[in-house]
């Protein structure tokens, strides 16, 4: 694996986190590169990703300074698509696993994080989604976990955990904090519901993934909490 | 590649008609099953796919009647996580390039397809989409076809090109017909729109899909205006 790698990312985007993870996970050689979505760079969207989104991994060429990327590196884009790619780079690191059904498994799980999961709790954030599709997702995770197993699938850290983790977070800062544009004590509400017997395998599952280093090295919880207090504000 | 595998479909659905496509191209046995979703069974959400969709594979487990499925095969559902499935249960039929980049580009297309092109074409045809948004879509996925190649990616059939013909097929019979919950004329618009020369590139490999053998058998064109001429019946 002599080829350089380089991960375009922005230090808030959950997408981002992912990829991230994903490679720290695999004990991946890698370079971040914070892109600044606010003031895009010419150079990110002519050269490295024309949708102008992170994350976008620059792959193989030359190693150059990241804000001149090389046109001899292969450019990928799309979280779900760079995971992959990080799990077919590196086939022995467990990313996915070697049988055909638990890898089945592994991108189910990754559907149903971004379908049922993802998708209504950043909609529900954001004052556009209902509680109870959150509860319905959380519910719809949950049932795919199984009971005394450390991961999301199998036995092993997974782009499944990877994939994840970065909502995991965000719900555990929505819960804690009550911040987001949904009314008033809904997230509060949200984090004792977890807190019931009807979610003990996935508030089990919450911690575990939070404790992983990979998840702590790539995250400022108190970075993520000024964010969302600047684009959630509102009067209290 | 001695397990069976049971392909639960629906005659009519683009997503069933995918994974049947790659299983043809993969030259892969197979047992199709047609399931009433007006009428659903109860084996079906209770032993086969929970949430009720087709398409689902049942794999492995003994060669049973599919009506009456064993518990000893292992469900599999989602279209985009099938196709994978298969990739990986024929990883010599080419379903993806052996090649780690081609097969970033396999899942980008895939991705591409799925967000630019089959979400704004189904919504413009029941009536909540604009045509903008299709137009947009198939310049996106214009854009990903190199010059000179037959296939979505790399020199091979895969499970890109699987993905996509559905919706092409789709796309052709709307233009065709004019048939859908768009005012009167504006499928035919898109059908002399792609005529064009701007989208000479696309249209020829809409035109080398639909030649495909895997897409013929799997496609019944009359049942299909059939259905569209009863679910999209307007007043003319």
């Amino acid at each position: 694996m002599s080829e350089q790698l380089t991960l375009y990312l922005h230090k808030l985007s959950p997408y981002s986190q992912k990829i991230e993870i994903a490679l720290i996970e695999a004990n991946a050689p890698y370079k971040g590169h914070h892109v600044d979505l606010s003031n895009k760079p010419e150079w990110f969207t002519s050269i490295v990703n024309p949708v102008g989104k992170v994350p976008a991994v620059a792959y193989g060429g030359p190693i150059v300074d990241p804000e001149n990327p090389s046109p001899l590196s292969t450019k990928i884009a799309e979280s779900s698509v760079i995971l992959e790619f990080l799990a077919d780079l590196y086939p022995d690191s467990g990313l996915l696993p070697k049988d055909l059904v638990l890898r089945a498994k592994v991108r189910f799980f990754n559907d149903a994080t971004t379908k049922h999961l993802e998708g209504p709790f950043y909609d529900f954030v954001i004052g556009r989604g209902s509680y109870e599709n959150v509860v319905k997702g959380i519910e719809f995770v949950q049932g795919l976990l199984e009971e005394g197993k450390d991961f999301a699938v199998g036995d092993h850290y997974t782009i499944a955990d990877a994939c994840i983790s970065p909502c995991l977070a965000r719900l555990k800062v929505v819960t804690e904090t009550d911040i987001g544009k949904f009314p008033v004590g809904m997230g509060s509400k949200l984090g004792e519901e977890l807190k019931g017997p009807k979610f003990t395998e996935f508030t089990k599952y919450v911690d575990r993934m939070l404790e992983r280093q990979s998840l702590k090295q790539t995250y400022d919880k108190e970075a993520l909490i000024t964010y969302f207090k600047t684009v959630f504000m509102r009067a209290q």
